[in-house]
């Protein structure tokens, strides 16, 4: 099943699948202009004494320093100028990252950039460098860099600059705070505990009850799965290790994420014990051999404790039937964990959340907004059904940082359910874009996501000199085009397409047919 | 031993400690003014092409919605003018932050926030909001939070907000890309091997050889160096899982933080698995009870893996003695981490790394930039003296990701040592601020808050009213007036002072003291 997600072949340069992460350089006209020594600006018209200490001014940073900056005296005016400097430098970034003529990426090898490109220079120093000098490195840096929210950019399933979003992450890094208690972060504790029930309601659990919190990652996300699964059906292990258990094994697709696999060897379980799951012509998990290899499991003598349904795998797209694979953990007594990484933000979608029926009777999700959602790096949710598991998996009772004679209510600090102490504040910027969005406008940038999914599939399908993947038969003319055969069970090399861009049109999908064919042809 | 962090007790409210969170909001006069509606700002001056794009205009948010930005058709104005706005927002905040009139937090309970203050909506809802809306919930969220920056803002081991590493988190969110691979960010892939390096350097292993990673705070890095001490000794547990290995122990000081323990539970050796080692008066492991415990485990059958020695201990400051430790691990062949998430930055200090003599002899150490250094929240290293052990303990060849294929020299992916798939970019602000300040920046910061501990130090020493606990013998006395004894093994309930806000100055540490009596006699 292709969701969002388009595995597709290009016969003719099967051997170059790396050229479309820049090949849309070429397509550039621009430049990176205007060095900083160029355009000092002025403005200054308006005397309201508020916009006074907004307003830039022409300000030599030439002989400034990060020490003339706050908490120095007198140094507001050039903390604010050297802000809006800064600004102007990303506003002028996020304005030519939609612009389709600027480059994606303007690639270079690591050692013509660790040689240092035009006096942009990486290494260290004792000595401070200007404010001047810090600008430009700046500039430099997002130069060289990926612009990750062009519209031409189809690489990875992060893709898009959302603009509310990064609005969220400059307020949440002047902030600076910490998720770990109440005290430290009340607005950023509540909103995730509001938008974790949403999340929690959009699964299907009964009045949004459960728990959770924001991981650094959909693989950490999975990681307190297997960890919570483990603390319910042998919580000895908590404080006696492995050896209090026995022999456990974990399920999981073939072609499920690998920080299954992961978490399997972090967390003491085995890689071997990771047993993976045949699957169909679509990459969607078999019922019938998950069942098998139950049964083969327990004969073995080992006990069979956690499967793992995936929501989106990360090379097809495939959704595992959900309800299928719940009802053999249910009849086996299994924990049952949706990977929805990827595929999670379908269930905004009433047309398209039917793909991960039956996700509803998963004991876990993972769900990161920073995929199909679009918010910005990094979100990603782990929610489990049971209430309070989490805390009764990860607590150590750390009496200096959670103590219960505080003044408020302390069922409000989350820090020691988590396997972290200090947590990033991963929320604001998602909670804001809810806001600013609303449940439906999430909902629309799905449906269009998986509307251009669609267009591209129809382009593609009978399109002479492409194949899809899931529907190859002259896999033996491929590899003989295809020397270098890339890892992805018995497939050979190939393009996978992904569309979670919001900026990307039909138009952008035709320029990236059109462009595969032309590069192609020099080939 | 107090180094930069030092533990009092007031005895008029020993009860009371959380007071000290908020009792700074008494002395405040101002207040969040200047809502939205009232301050439209007009700035209309300067015609040149480049600067009417930076230029904030009149514009009307209230019929705008976050669909109206970019990408949206001729989105840009209204995507400069409201990152401009937001801009003014989080200016205004930074320049009140820094001002000492303003509370460091106006304390809501969570009923109170999550009822709504004067319109202060934590609800998520189908429909959008108007871009005027979010201005307001961006101030509100400011508003009702804590000033971490302030400069008397004592609670946390992260404090201050330092503006290059500010600057910097804003262009990483405007980057907005994933440590995985050098294909999509080569820059951040670049800086963060350099600055290991560098870290490696101040450590003191030749030619700052080895490995490591940015992680998401201590609590992961703490994890990986068991991990990897696992991989070392017991490769085929990644394989097998723990029950290849015999029961395995590992030691750390009762003072230590507790991700020791809750990386015990979680990688399956158990938390009754973690030996805790006695301190001394000061805090610090007294080695001969390490060597007792190491030949008590082993007489048992045990066998011991891993020591933790603690740079910086999280209540008291402590530093334990590594040298000793160090020989005690080579003696025994245990490997010997060091985790100094909040006392690694004492190793750019020429006057005070001796704390931290024979950290060279660590297999590995946790060295957070986010805590004593300054560096915005997350920013956590780990740090190994063997090349190439983190790969081998955490791959697992996700070939779709890692292609030995590519155009590029693909040593710089770093997305298989980690046991993250996509990875936050938490190197840019560091890097930032290293250029920015030079090493002889980060010097002079360390040395001023050591300074500073010590002038509290020196002020509380012979004070009436305050007690060290370090050298505290009428605990009797205490125990009468803090009813609620907080955890710290045997100590009452009492002030951990910690100084690392750039911004805090003696007079900020003359108002504390005079702040806690004050509000003592209310009591």
């Amino acid at each position: 099943m292709k969701i969002c997600e388009t595995a597709l072949i290009s016969e003719q340069f099967a051997s170059s699948q790396d050229r479309y992460s820049w090949f849309l350089q070429k397509n550039n006209s621009l430049d990176e202009k205007g060095r900083l020594a160029g355009h000092k600006s002025l403005l200054s018209c308006d005397n309201s004494d508020r916009d006074t200490r907004f307003r830039r001014t022409e300000t030599d940073f030439s002989n400034l320093f990060a020490r003339d900056l706050l908490p120095a005296k007198n140094g507001e005016e050039a903390t604010i100028q050297f802000l809006l400097e800064v600004v102007e430098i990303l506003t002028n970034y996020v304005r030519k990252t939609f612009d389709r003529s600027t480059k994606v990426l303007d690639f270079h090898h690591p050692h013509q950039l660790l040689e240092g490109m035009e006096g942009f220079n990486l290494e260290l120093s004792d000595q401070p460098e200007s404010l001047e000098q810090i600008l430009v490195d700046c500039r430099d840096t997002l130069k060289y860099g990926v612009r990750t929210g062009h519209p031409r950019f189809f690489n990875q399933l992060s893709t898009g600059l959302d603009i509310i979003g990064l609005a969220g992450e400059w307020l949440t890094s002047t902030a600076n705070t910490n998720m770990f208690t109440y005290e430290i972060a009340p607005v950023f504790v509540l909103m995730e505990q509001l938008t974790l029930k949403k999340m929690r309601e959009m699964i299907g659990w009964p009045d949004g009850e459960g728990d959770g919190l924001f991981s650094p990652g959909g693989a950490i996300s999975n990681m307190y799965s297997v960890m919570i699964a483990r603390y319910k059906y042998f919580p000895e292990v908590k404080t006696k290790g492995m050896s209090a258990a026995p022999r456990l094994v974990l399920f999981t697709s073939e072609h499920s994420h690998y920080s299954i696999k992961k978490a399997g060897a972090a967390l003491g379980f085995g890689t071997e014990n990771v047993i993976l799951l045949s699957t169909d012509e679509r990459g969607r998990v078999i019922p019938a051999d998950l069942e098998a290899k139950i049964l083969d499991a327990k004969q073995k003598g080992y006990v069979p404790l956690f499967v793992n349904a995936t929501a989106g795998s990360t090379v097809y797209g495939a959704f595992d039937p959900i309800h299928e694979i719940a009802d053999i953990c249910e009849k086996y007594n299994l924990w049952l964990h949706v990977d929805g990484a990827w595929g999670g933000g379908l269930l905004m979608s009433r047309k398209h959340r039917h793909k991960l029926s039956g996700v509803e009777r998963a004991n876990s999700v993972t769900w990161n907004p920073h995929k199909m959602m679009g918010v910005p790096l990094q979100c990603s949710a782990i929610l489990v059904r049971e209430k309070g598991i989490m805390g009764g998996c990860n607590s150590m009772c750390a009496g200096y940082l959670f103590q219960p004679d505080k003044q408020y209510d302390v069922t409000y600090d989350t820090g020691d359910k988590a396997i972290q102490c200090g947590r990033h504040v991963d929320i604001f910027k998602f909670w804001l874009m809810w806001k600013a969005k609303g449940t439906i406008g999430f909902e629309q940038h799905i449906d269009k996501c998986l509307d251009l999914s669609q267009y591209l599939y129809n382009k593609i399908k009978n399109r002479e000199g492409y194949q899809m993947v899931q529907n190859t038969y002259r896999q033996e003319k491929l590899h003989r085009v295809a020397p270098k055969i890339k890892p992805q069970g018995n497939k050979v090399n190939f393009f996978r397409m992904v569309v979670s861009n919001p900026a990307a049109t039909q138009s952008d999908i035709d320029f990236l047919i059109d462009e595969i064919e032309r590069l192609g042809q020099d080939l």
